[in-house]
């Protein structure tokens, strides 16, 4: 399987891209293709231990920053090693594409200037995917329409349901709708209008869902508008980070409590890790003609090797021939 | 200040209620009006040392319960506390009520049954109020309305503003809206539209807020339509229980850990209560043509002080006298 990453995207680039490319590729023994500025890349790679890990640079002298607007990115970076990357799958040489870099860049690089929308497909879907209760659950859309249309949020339920058991390996994915109420006849005229098309879809949907019942696991695929699905997990960010900062605060505030978070310490670090996205890695930009990972700025190596990780999950569960093939379907049935 | 508490109105009514109204009627030594099941709440009074607090009961031969659908309640109970409640406020008996209670049953009541709205007022709003860093923020609307005009945000961003002027004491109360971005632009076509209308409205308007910088205080009353805002507190409230949980389990894995924990134990509390809604006790329906004060059905006697407590700050700051008087002032401009 070949790999591309965009050694250029995460905040410290290109260091933890090259180690997670690095990482990735010995361990799984995938072709890891770096794209990105190849002098800096070298350097980098001169300082891991590569042994017999498949890594191969692919040169681009350009680069997107996480404060290149979206609107202006697909015309004016067109050298970018976002550009080139995806390039490359579109043009296969490589099953994948992988970047922790600017979001909605790398979202209308692929859907307006390389890879494109698979056809059938209204709208893309930006998504993430946290573990809960130890599962991977995947929320879609975050953050790709702060408008959305009932029927776009109907194909997101299609594509986060076959991604659920294509790429996560979930038999029988339970998909659910975020609503201001778990009983039915709850929600926006939005969700309302989605919901009466998803029941029609032959999936596995469970109707309305509550942030409580997101917590303890009661669903696999989220759906939300992108404009409710990016502040449900910035609010579920922020929150945790408001807290983390509070107990970090009350903990130090005197020797004995000192003391007794030093004895804890172990314990918080497991707390972490517990909802650490990072642990995933990254997740899908849905929709697209190509598999795209997507992961945090803020990424370490191994987070960057998880996220070739859930590229490689992608690929090997032939996602985009499955989504290819299902919204054939549909055009034919329409 | 005479304050109508409805007895009936907490999952564990009516002792919490009514031990609630004896703290507050001591403390504060205004009149509380104990609407409910007569024989209970002196059978609850009975219990309680009440020295010379003004404590009066009015007997209610119905409530509303926590399963009672809002559409119905209206016609379905009018001899509930919460009605007679209301009524009391309406005719002048009292300043204001405050309940416990089914929060969609209290905004039907109020709006389609008793104090009805401020003319003006084109649909009220439910709001929450949370220490942020020590500061009251207030949030509104929180899920009166699950589809939301322009219109009657620009009209959340006034009530609202009013209401941390006249009740909560800020100055030049600062306003944001919750949008999936803070730069300029960000938003759905709701956020924007209603950005446009304040904009316009000579408040102390600060644009686009997102989660992290409500959870550090860039802002006073927080804008949100009432799907985004009801998610957006139940995200908040079930992020904490969920990282609540997890600490708990991580915390009792070991015998190191638990002797670890017992130390921290106070450092655990002090940070719960610096994000615990109930030390604030409870938040206003905005809007209605009187004080109305909503608490969490789980509020102890404390919690329910608390929001009594709210409601003689409300009164105190005239709030409604003020939120009438710009009302007909806009009215006149129009």
């Amino acid at each position: 399987m070949r790999i591309v990453l965009d050694a250029m995207g995460s905040d410290n680039r290109p260091a933890p891209d090259v180690e997670g490319a690095v990482l990735a590729a010995k361990e799984y023994g995938d072709q890891v293709i770096l794209v990105g500025d190849e002098a800096r890349i070298k350097a980098e790679l001169a300082r891991q231990t590569i042994e017999s890990a498949k890594i191969e640079i692919v040169h681009a002298s350009d680069e997107v920053t996480m404060d290149d607007k979206p609107g202006t990115v697909v015309k004016a970076r067109p050298q970018s090693s976002m550009h080139i990357g995806m390039r490359l799958v579109k043009e296969g040489q490589a099953e994948s594409f992988v970047t922790m870099g600017n979001t909605g860049a790398a979202l209308a690089i692929a859907t307006l200037g390389t890879l494109r929308r698979i056809p059938g497909v209204k709208r893309p879907a930006l998504t993430a995917i946290y573990p809960v209760q130890g599962r991977s659950t995947i929320f879609l859309d975050v953050g790709a329409n702060a408008d959305t249309k009932p029927e776009w949020m109907a194909q997101f339920a299609l594509m986060g349901s076959l991604y659920a058991s294509g790429a996560l390996g979930y038999e029988n994915p339970r998909v659910a709708i975020l609503s201001n109420g778990e009983e039915e006849g709850k929600g926006s005229q939005l969700v309302h209008e989605a919901d009466a098309l998803i029941k029609t879809m032959g999936l596995h949907y469970i109707g309305n869902i509550e942030p409580k019942e997101i917590m303890i696991g009661k669903a696999d695929v989220i759906l939300m508008d992108g404009f409710v699905g990016n502040v449900f997990i910035k609010t579920f960010e922020a929150s945790v980070s408001y807290l983390g900062e509070i107990i970090r605060e009350e903990l130090t505030r005197t020797l004995s409590r000192k003391i007794g978070a030093a004895i804890v310490r172990p314990a918080l670090r497991a707390v972490r890790k517990r909802i650490d996205p990072s642990e995933i890695g990254g997740a899908p930009l849905l929709g697209v003609n190509g598999v795209v990972i997507i992961g945090h700025g803020r990424s370490d190596g191994i987070a960057v090797k998880n996220a070739i990780n859930q590229a490689r999950r992608a690929v090997s569960g032939n996602v985009i021939e499955i989504l290819r093939d299902r919204f054939e379907q549909l055009a034919h049935h329409e």
